[in-house]
């Protein structure tokens, strides 16, 4: 009997090509096909919740795939992992009902930033985060954050490979917290345009930066106008913290 | 006039063959020196408090050289860095007394040891850490780490390279605690022999796999044959994380 195994995902995007399969990339979910395949002895298609862009990472990506092996659910886990490389990880393999879609079933996406400062790179953050000269005016950033809260048309940090018909999304929260040596931007959506959170983050920490008021975040934000946003940020300092379904939607939003 | 200038230098130990210099290997001393000839136009010698092994990371290794380029000394560090590779960087350069010496005039040595624990890797601690199955019973191994501290002859945790003709070391503190996900073990020494934290992690962990009691640590402490000891465990999961100098010295052990 065919069932829907659920899978959440961890990676280190360093050396992927981003989530989705493309003719001759090293993709997430074309490494997970191959390592499905091997197991099954046909293709297998993975559905991801989040389609993360090249460099991004995902400390909890969502997807899943249909089967008909006969097999205890965790032990996708351990069969995935035996045939995946050290950069992808998959974190737990669970059934899930027979409409479960990893991506139109979900609720919300959470994704972090993570930055870091000071006058020399540290060796071991430099895969995981960006460093950033100047150390931003809290206040001042998180009340930019706020502004984003809300249903809103988002054109403006939307990137010129963004497909989608309507631009409007819901943002649940959004902010900037210290955390250890790390100043951390949190975002909750139903959803996210194409490169949206770099976008939002490089704007932020440039009006930041040149020392622009709160009131030059709103006036880009309504302006609707994708040239008056600030540059995209890295991808190295972003992951995909988190999917969130339904019937646990409570726990995080 | 010539003048000694001190280094603070973190690496990403996973693409070195150790801190020292060897022919046709890609070592941390090596594209230090490679570096600083550059900036001088002539070969200058590098040395670190410690031969950090392969594979080792270091969050705080200490070194110095000797210079008669008329810079500020904190100019060194940004000139090596605009040099250096990503996965090593130099956080601090001083200008050290004419009789410092990176590696005779240290104190003690700090190192610390990562794990953490999951049926799953997860992909960004993979490089900094070590997955280990078993979660340890935390007051057993902090006993048998306890039984490290003070003067002793630690000949029975020296891997066979090691050519020191004393084995004995003084050893301040060790000991094991949570940090985040992560257990980390900590211990502060004068000086270490080679791979010596590693065959003391792997021995405490495999006794603690096997169930044995605090005795049988004692036993191999006491027994002085090497052949006793457990397997060395994974350089990926240790750091160098600090040098002490006499004047500062108070701050730490």
């Amino acid at each position: 009997m065919e069932r829907v195994i659920k899978l959440i995902v961890s990676y280190d995007g360093t050396d992927f090509a981003g989530w989705q399969v493309q003719d001759g990339q090293r993709t997430v979910q074309g490494v997970i096909q191959d390592a499905l395949a091997t197991i099954h002895g046909s293709p297998v298609k993975v559905i991801g919740a989040g389609r993360t862009d090249s460099g991004v990472h995902a400390a909890g990506q969502a997807a899943h795939f249909h089967t008909d092996k006969n097999l205890p659910p965790e032990k996708f886990r351990d069969a995935l992992n035996y045939y995946l490389s050290r950069d992808v990880s998959v974190l737990k393999s669970t059934e899930a009902g027979p409409d479960f879609h990893a991506r139109f079933s979900a609720a919300a996406r959470v994704y972090q930033y993570y930055l870091y400062f000071g006058p020399a790179s540290i060796p071991h953050f430099e895969r995981y985060s960006l460093r950033w000269l100047k150390r931003p005016d809290l206040k001042r950033i998180n009340e930019m954050a706020a502004l984003l809260v809300g249903e809103k048309d988002f054109t403006v940090f939307a990137a010129s490979g963004d497909s989608s018909r309507s631009k409007v999304r819901v943002v649940h929260s959004a902010s900037f917290f210290p955390q250890g040596v790390f100043l951390v931007f949190k975002i909750v959506a139903d959803a996210f345009l194409y490169k949206m959170v770099r976008s939002i983050v490089g704007t932020i920490l440039n009006l930041d930066r040149e020392g622009l008021p709160v009131e030059n975040f709103r006036d880009i934000l309504e302006s609707g106008n994708r040239d008056s946003a600030g540059p995209t940020i890295q991808a190295k300092g972003l992951f995909l913290e988190k999917v969130i379904y339904p019937d646990e939607a409570n726990n995080i939003i």
